[in-house]
């Protein structure tokens, strides 16, 4: 049980084999053993850099196509967040690293980056506010998992500082609130039985591409 | 019955007063009785003309959006339709009452016509492809009904072309098509009883906002 | 001269009199001189509130299609403001001139309402970022002229909340916010000179038919 | 030179070598000397049937975002000879391969095919018409390019319809009219000197994307 609500431990369920991949990817063992390259992780951190503008586009899409005021509140609060803080946390934790805002600034996106944004941005514009989610969800909630689970298991203090922000009590808060948003959205649209429904399987199909595109983030950050 | 499909029925009947302002607008019943000035309807033609544009748009964004090839065809179809025959034919009937193409391609359109196909396109852009339908409908399948009455109903022939254009044969099938093609998209991603789920509503909603925006372009047609 | 920068100044001057009939409509000069029927000052405070809904989803539109780091954290702050506070504000307002917030909830959207807020959605859908906010500046910018204005001029306190509200240093420095980013966003992608260019046209088109639709929604409070 | 317009040629010569990193791949190669492995062949008609769709959809945004009426039926022609021919033809090309449609139906889209397809959906979405031009360019036109290469250079006639389809007059001439809507769009909108544009170097970074991704396409294509 990860606490995040039934939307998604219901889609997770749904995922297969593909969930375990994501979240135990050797990148992340690297991460809780302390094994990952330096070099991987400051790749990581670059890339994440970029990918963290286009999620923020994509929570912006959210507010667009939101059905109630809360929904776009919640929606407006994630992107404020991850605008006027997150990326300036970002700034700092690179900027330790060595890596100068220019720097970051002029990172050439990777494919499997731009793979997995695009897609959600894509979920977003073509279907209707719960597929957004669906494609949303593995990454809000996949770091939140992974958060929780490398904050019990790490063997290592190399990557501490990660390991805290998303196994820390703010981002698991987050992850409750965006499970929330997810069981809310589906309800209020489709009633309580919506995993009868045929969309259903779309979002559970679209939740499953997205991530599938996650693995081959973490793959891409073991190949600077 | 319209012989339009279960949901267009269903949307019908939601849609209180409104639907019959519509449907028999004094501009309508103008076209019925051969009482509607020439100015008022060469007027409405230039503003159709801006209208099908849009619309055409509008049927293009149900191919972004679909979800089945067959969803895609069909949209593709109709956009072909609208840009390849609809738009000559309007060039057509626009010329032989006096208005050039140039004239009409310099038609400032007004702002009950914007109102109508910028809400469809904002319904298709922030919706899924059944709330696009649903804002689409009340224009193909109202025009269906109103050409099908006007046949039975007309006392004169001033605007017999244009009955004949909605009334006929060719008309009312895309109409059966497209009462079919919303009650598949409804049914493939809501199941059978998608008339009870809280999405209904909504869609309903739109219907109706839709009708009325229509209701406001008759009003525009009568005034000059 | 407005002080909200060289593009609105120049798109304003391309308008010719609607922008007048816009500023100086007979609701707003009913705003100054009090003479505004109390009646259609709480029609039009219920339907802005359904326009500010539609507002904020148009500046989250601007985070996605924004091109820089700053031109999305101005439009997410903007889209924050009026979610987190404007909407507060104004349900404070309405509760005090008597209506409720579940009766702002129930609001049915008159369709000139509708017709400007999906205008500004379908530029934005449709065109570039510029585009977008060439369609939202009537209303932004509009709304700070006629304020700072009515300051000057009022000749009654009956809506002086409203006027200090427009007229006051914190919109208009909004105001002169907006027309900044305005004039950064057209010259970071089309030079300095865009005004020689066939783009600015249909930016100034799309300005103004912008301002006819915020010509419509004065017109549409004067009638409850 | 091409022939297929100004502005391809200039966005093909700022990309620099990933190029010919694409339009002269392995898979490419394979293709032309016959050496490409038959399952590879077959893995990639899969891919691509599943490419087409989104390949329609994108053609289909290209009618929504238009500004011209002659742009719409550049666009639409497009969509309907993608959805009513070529899709055909793609599944009848693919049953003498020994694939049947309802294999072609069920394929599981991989990431790198994602990739690109919702690269194009993103920048149509974000971007202009010109942008959403920007990021297809490389597919279609790239294809014009090997298919003409290859009609010239082939040693083996293992994959000759596949290179007598891109190679061959009527593709050859899709190419010329897409790189003359290209170009049409730009001057249309930018003038004719619209290289010395700011808006050009995000155009090119576009294309250069975009063609970084169909290197991708292909090398996916070498790993069934």
């Amino acid at each position: 049980m990860t606490g995040y609500g039934r939307a998604f431990e219901a889609m997770r369920g749904a995922t297969g084999p593909v969930w375990d991949a994501y979240v135990r990817h050797d990148f992340v063992e690297g991460l809780r053993d302390g094994s990952l390259p330096r070099e991987a992780f400051l790749h990581y951190l670059r890339q994440d850099y970029v990918f963290l503008i286009h999620f923020a586009r994509a929570w912006a899409l959210g507010v667009v196509k939101a059905g109630t005021l809360e929904e776009m509140q919640a929606c407006s609060a994630t992107v404020n967040a991850l605008l006027a803080e997150e990326m300036a946390l970002h700034v700092g934790i690179c900027a330790e690293a060595g890596i100068s805002e220019a720097a970051l600034l002029a990172t050439e996106e990777r494919a499997e980056n731009a793979a997995y944004t695009r897609y959600v941005m894509d979920c977003g514009f073509s279907g209707d506010f719960p597929k957004l989610l669906a494609a949303l969800a593995p990454c809000v909630l996949g770091y939140g998992e992974i958060g929780a689970r490398l904050l019990r298991e790490k063997t290592s203090d190399t990557y501490a500082d990660w390991i805290a922000t998303y196994g820390g009590a703010e981002y698991q808060g987050l992850c409750e609130s965006v499970g929330g948003l997810l069981d809310g959205a589906l309800e209020r649209r489709y009633g309580a039985d919506y995993r009868n429904l045929p969309v259903w399987d779309g979002l559970c199909a679209t939740f499953r591409q997205a991530t599938a595109l996650e693995v081959g983030f973490w793959q891409m950050g073991l190949t600077p």
